[in-house]
Order: structure tokens, then sequence, then C-alpha cells
């Protein structure tokens, strides 16, 4: 059981789109991705689950300069589990989804899914803590953010 | 004076638009494009550049591999030279262009431009040589895609 | 309890050490390797323990292309996990270690530490699976790679 | 004709050695350096030579946070030209090295080449300027740096 996830009215569908709890960006593999085995290097992946949080905060109207500067709130990330199912190739239209797993009063857990179609290439499980922008210290989540982060 | 690219009335606009002969592609920068100096890392405009060139060839209709597979014919650079105006930064919102500024037998040269809004931030110019994708030797540029790479 | 690397007599010191059975690569952070917040990239990690896989190989006398071409037999990523403790810093002089935790018939799994001195900055397990280097199959484990990855 | 660079005595040759007014760094291509062409990615290079400067500023006595937080100066590039002249492969054995082409009073010129044993790969020539590391505005290179960045 999952979260699902709120679609702003506004967003910009250029960004990524929201479909049942889960948001979603499109992805094409080009040479920069990919290593001498003709697949995606395995590091790379964190990349573009990266490329899907920022994308999702975006389109909740917190770009990550705006939750730096205004919110005085950065997210590290403490933990990641990665299994590679099936290779990415060269030129691969992919989408790479989103969910909210657990939100906690200082961190949050995403879970990512690297997908061809139906196919689930790679699966992501992120944690991330929130710190203050200014101190580096660990923080609670601001108030403004939880409805991005959990719908109870 | 510059060639002027010609638009295929299927492009699909995701994957980026032409505004006056200027091919085009979006661009959001996240931390994986950044460096401790809290600017994009001078090595990762070449990647941007190598999207905008390959998106360009797939609204062209023709993708990496099936340029590799069906036509024999890879691209390799062999100069590219960028100049460093202004940074980049987190979450800006960059566009990257592509320009064909020459194209001979065998060979290409593309220029990039990197914007954000009327600024331009980095500007490449990166020349390839097509080689034959079974044999890796030099070859000509197939005739089904000159139309892509010069309108004379 | 771990199982204890064995040093070649001939192993090149300049691409790392072994101590107690673990084995240990030299690494300085540059600018590529960081981000904006001003530490490493957290996808960054998974490259810096590639290398000291392949540099450990390489000291076994089993560098990747010579698995590939002579023992025909890649390596890949299955699955990764990582912890990050704290972050590493632009000039940072680190060094990182790995084990092997368990070895079977068609995988190995490996530990990874990234330190600064005595402080562990992150932490990493990467599981890889042997395939055959021309079909792409899984294989088993060539009988002479099998000293370098357990001394059982 | 270039400058010759002088050789502290007191260099950690693990960073890097001078030979006839060049300096050198050893480099191990892994598969993160790789592209699914097989070869290294074309813009991996610039952080090859990124880090022979950093390692020759570090042999110097001018690890970089020494240079951005004693002497208030930051290298930022300008310009980049890299020829491509030949591929580097995984597993490659390479050096990277560098020469001062140029320095004036707020600026610096490096040439790199890319070596696999006598043949070069790839040639590059990188123009940084000088920054104050606290208001980013363009400066003069400090004196103490100058004898490590021209020898007249």
């Amino acid at each position: 059981m999952h979260l699902r996830l709120k679609q702003k009215p506004d967003v910009q569908s250029a960004l990524g789109q929201y479909v049942d709890g889960v948001f979603s960006i499109p992805l094409q593999i080009n040479y920069e991705d990919t290593d001498a085995g003709g697949v995606v290097y395995y590091g790379n992946y964190l990349g573009f689950m990266e490329r899907a949080r920022n994308a999702y905060l975006r389109t909740q109207g917190f770009p990550l300069r705006v939750l730096a500067d205004q919110h005085h709130v950065l997210f590290v990330v403490t933990e990641a589990r990665l299994k590679y199912l099936l290779p990415a190739r060269l030129d691969d239209e992919l989408h790479v989804t989103l969910r909210i797993v657990k939100t906690s009063g200082a961190g949050v857990e995403f879970e990512h899914l690297v997908l061809r179609g139906a196919e689930c290439l790679v699966k992501g499980e992120i944690k991330l803590a929130t710190l203050n922008s200014k101190t580096f210290q660990p923080c609670r989540i601001p108030k403004i953010l939880k409805p991005s982060l959990c719908d109870i």
C-alpha cells in the first residue's frame, strides 16, 4: 500500500505526469548514459531517479532553490537500494516513476521504477533526510511541504 | 550564415522544437549536473550537446540505433570547442540549441548554444565524422541522411 | 566473518594495497565528483566502488578485457545497497576498500567502504553475476578466477 | 616553446610525476568512463584533465581548498578545445600530461595530452581565469602561486 500523490492542477506537463498516484518522467538514453558493456552504467540510474524527484518537487511548486532559499530545507540521501533486473540500452525511451513509500518527521522514502514500456528494468528505494539549508543540521520537514510528501 | 534545419511534419514536440532553422531542447539542471563550485561542471555541457544532437536526429527519423543497424553509420566526435560565458546553476531551466554549420562528404559540424532565456551561457562547436558501424572505418554520409544534415 | 583476500606477490602497488584481507585504493576528490551541495554526488560512489573492483581484479592478473577475451566472462551488477554516513568533500583524500562477502557458483558479493582516515563515509554492498561474454547468458565463475574471489 | 614546470622536492610521487617540464598522472579506464561505442565518452576527457590540474596544484602545495580558503582564489574554465585523435578503451592504462602554455595576470592556459604509451589519443587546450573565492569577481593570480604557473 502506497500513498497516492496528488496532482497540482497547474502542473507543467512537460516535466512529468501523474497516473494513479505515481509520478513519472520520460527519459531518452544517450551515449553519456551508457558504458562499454553496451548498456546504461549502473551508477547512472541514481541520477535518473534524482531527476524524477526534482521534477516532482517542481510540479508541486517546490524547485530545489525555492526549498533552500525560502523554506530553508535541503534533502540529503541517507540510503539507496537498487535492483538491476534488465539492462537499458542506447536510444531506449524510458520512464522513471516515483512513489512515496514512507514519510516521517525528518525524512522521506521514495520508490522509483525505471520502465521500458511495461517492463521494469531497475527498481530503487531511496531514503532522504531533511537538513536546514543554513546550518546543515537535521530538521523537520516544513509544514508547507507535507501535503506533497504524504496525503494524510 | 547558417543552413536552415527543416522540420519534419511529424516531429514529436516532446523531444524539441524548431524555431528559425534552429533546433532546441529544454533542460533542467539537477544536482548530478553541478559541482562544488555551485555551477554546472564544465565537462557536462558536452553531454547536454549530445542530447540535443540525438534528439534532432530522432525527430528527423534517425535514432542512433536505426543509423547504426539500418544505415550502417556511426558518428564520432573529432573536435570540440567550448566557450564558457556564464555559469548555469541548480534548477536552471535552459535550452540547448543546435545548428548545422558545415557539412562535408564524411563529416558535419554543429554549433550549440546553451541558453537561459535570452542569455547565452555556453557556446560549443562540435565536429563529427561518420564511420561505418561494422568496420569502424571512415565512410561517407549516407544519402538518406543528407537532407537532415544540410538543405542544399 | 569475511573471506581474506590473498595478495599476489607481484601486485603493482600503484593500483592499491592489501591490509588484513582488505584491498584498498586511494582516491582524490575533484570537482567532477562533487555537486552543488558542496559534497560528492550520491551516484558517484558507485563509480568509485567499480574502480576498486577493477583494480583488485587487475592486481590478481585479471584485467576486464582479459576476463572477457580469454576467459569469456563479464560481471554485471544485480544489486547495490549504499548507506551514506558522512559527506565527502572537494580535495578529500579517501580510500575505497573491497572485501568479498560471499561467493556462489555464478555470483559474488562485495562490500566496499569509502574511508577518510578512520572515518567511514559510505558503505556499499554490491552483488554481481557472471555472464558469458559472447552469449551474454549467465555462466559459472571460471575456475581460474575462483582463488581470487574466495580463499576456500 | 613551453614553460618548464619546476618539481617541488617534496612532491608526492603517487600523485604524478615530472618529466622534462611536463607533469603527468596515470589513469586506468573503467566502465564509468566509457560509452556504448566501446570507447571513452568524449565529455569525460575534461574530467581527466581536471584531475591532472588538481594533482599538479597539490604537488605544488596548493590543494583547491587551500587556494580557496587561504589564498582566496578559484579557477574557472573559460574555454576548452579538444582534438580527439584516437579512442581510449576499457582497461587502457593512460597518462594525462599537463603543460603551462601561457600565463597572464588573471588567467592561465594549460595544454593536456592523453597518452597511451607514446600514442597521443586526445589533445586539450584549457583556459582558466582566477576569481576571488569570496566575491566571485575576477582577480589577479596571487603572487605565491606565480612560481607554480610560470617560471619566469
